[in-house]
């Protein structure tokens, strides 16, 4: 079914309320998850928002900790996520950015001790929102091997690249996991049947393989670019770990994931000299991306962003696309 | 053979003097070339160095030119590198980026219009031997397809993360392209007569192959991760054109591949709150990373930077390798 945005957005408020959360934040979160759906990204919008409910009554989320400032550094600020909720947190952060953006042109908030941000993309956008340019990062428990051992010391370390663009065009989003495929991408090959559609991970004797099968049971999904995704991944573990004296991934436990390091940087583009030059350069590379010609005639190239903003286009014109049952639990609740 | 470290640079030194350099550039210069050798970077120390003084005299390489100040931001500042020499250009963003960050705590700098920087890895050594970590990139010509097409619209666009580490550990060093395996590396493997070891590109009807003389003919080398990798270079180019006001890797001519946009962050580490703390921490996470069982026991796991700091020691200890006929080429000069 279809819901109107609106309507999901307020019944996400109406229960977060119900559960605790001060109205102020709720409205943030529930706007969270309500995008996450009206984009596309159901894993992190309707779909996740049970769980998120259940974490806050088991008191696994607590509702009481927020943000708090260890160190001012002029355009960097490096704050105590106080291990609160982590979606809560990775907004906050985000605006406190933007406003350090607003005043130095850059604004770098570090954030040790949070929890799961949930969606990535969604602290990019909203710089995007505000005219922002955006890098940032996570680290998260050790879920993937170092190269040249199976031993799972590596996180996953999700990375947002965000740049607004102008003329009704979709902003640059780019939101990626430093694995190639995800446990919950690999857990869906081997209910769907099917092989990785490149290579995924590890046996258990340390062969390359597409066997979704024999990574879950190795435990050993591939970094992208095999060795070089590796390093990629402890660099932004040992930086993210660094800038909010915040604990490296070895020292995360994986269940429950609690306690990592982020960093947010948000650059205020309109600051910038010969900025509107810029943003139509942009415009110019992005359409001349978009004018490749595709191994697949079907299948047009696209940059990335641009599939969630059309589908969040025909979401707010048409509904949010919502499982039946899982929005009737939400109406119940 | 090997030759003396102070030796090699200061024929590196008298040569590039004697060729028109100013003595303080060439200086700088000289010590980037041998320490590439000396760090066992063979191809950007002096195999690469008689290509860059061919370069200087035939005008490709303006050795009037350096670069300017375009706008001053506080923590950023804007350059326009005026064509001049890229290597030296980097250097001098660099240093800037970390004066800025002795000032600041980050120091960014962003330059446009400036050519080939050869050894991205040198400059995050350079915020490193001044004790600050760095997060540097740049974009470079159309040498990758995007992904879904074989057009060659992105760049490699080479990522340096540089983080100083103590008690006589070698520096983190992340030095990667965008690109699984360059140019180089794909000639070397048709000439060694082997495969890819990993998928390395595409063959003429896009099908992904590890045939190192497919990819050379098509073009078409493959992305790290795959799209994954696509979406990362596509970031990073826009970003660094971004922030400098430079051109975007669609605006970048092949031959000569002049014009670059580059992006230096460096972070004054030792303003950040507990930051021997996270010296600490940062120590024992790599010491964990190395004591991985490793897949092959012949070969122990590293962590990005170990293999050259190791060979910088025995160049340092034992003189520079050097090809004997290289060198005799240099000494004639």
């Amino acid at each position: 079914m279809r819901v109107d945005y609106k309507t999901l957005e307020d019944n996400f408020e109406r229960v977060l309320i119900k559960h605790g959360m001060k109205i102020s934040d709720a409205t943030k979160v529930a706007r969270m998850f309500a995008l996450a759906s009206a984009d596309g990204v159901h894993t992190h919008g309707l779909n996740r928002f049970f769980r998120y409910v259940s974490m806050i009554d088991k008191k696994e989320i607590d509702l009481e900790k927020s943000i708090s400032l260890v160190a001012s550094l002029g355009a960097i600020e490096v704050y105590d996520g106080n291990l609160g909720p982590g979606n809560l947190n990775a907004i906050k952060a985000t605006e406190r950015a933007i406003e350090l953006a607003r005043t130095h042109h850059v604004g770098i908030v570090s954030l040790k001790n949070t929890n799961h941000w949930i969606r990535p993309g969604y602290y990019g956008l909203l710089a995007a929102e505000e005219g922002m340019a955006a890098l940032m990062w996570t680290n998260t428990c050790a879920n993937m091997p170092v190269w040249g051992s199976l031993e799972a010391k590596l996180g996953n370390n999700p990375v947002v690249i965000a740049i607004p663009q102008e003329d009704g065009m979709a902003p640059l989003l780019l939101d990626t996991a430093m694995s190639m495929f995800s446990y919950g991408k690999l857990e869906k090959f081997v209910m769907d049947g099917v092989s990785c559609p490149v290579d995924g991970g590890f046996d258990k004797d340390g062969n390359i393989t597409r066997d979704p099968e024999k990574i879950l049971s190795s435990r050993a999904p591939l970094p992208i670019g095999y060795w070089k995704g590796s390093g990629l991944s402890l660099a932004l573990d040992m930086l993210a770990a660094l800038l909010s004296s915040g604990r490296t991934v070895n020292m995360i436990s994986p269940e429950p994931e609690i306690g990592l390091s982020q960093v947010f940087i948000v650059f205020d583009i309109k600051s910038l000299p010969d900025w509107r030059l810029s943003i139509k350069r942009m415009k110019d590379a992005l359409m001349d991306i978009k004018s490749s010609t595709p191994i697949d005639p079907h299948r047009p190239v696209r940059y990335p962003g641009e599939g969630l903003f059309s589908e969040r286009k025909k979401s707010m014109a048409e509904g949010v696309y919502c499982n039946d049952e899982l929005y009737k639990k939400l109406l119940d609740m």
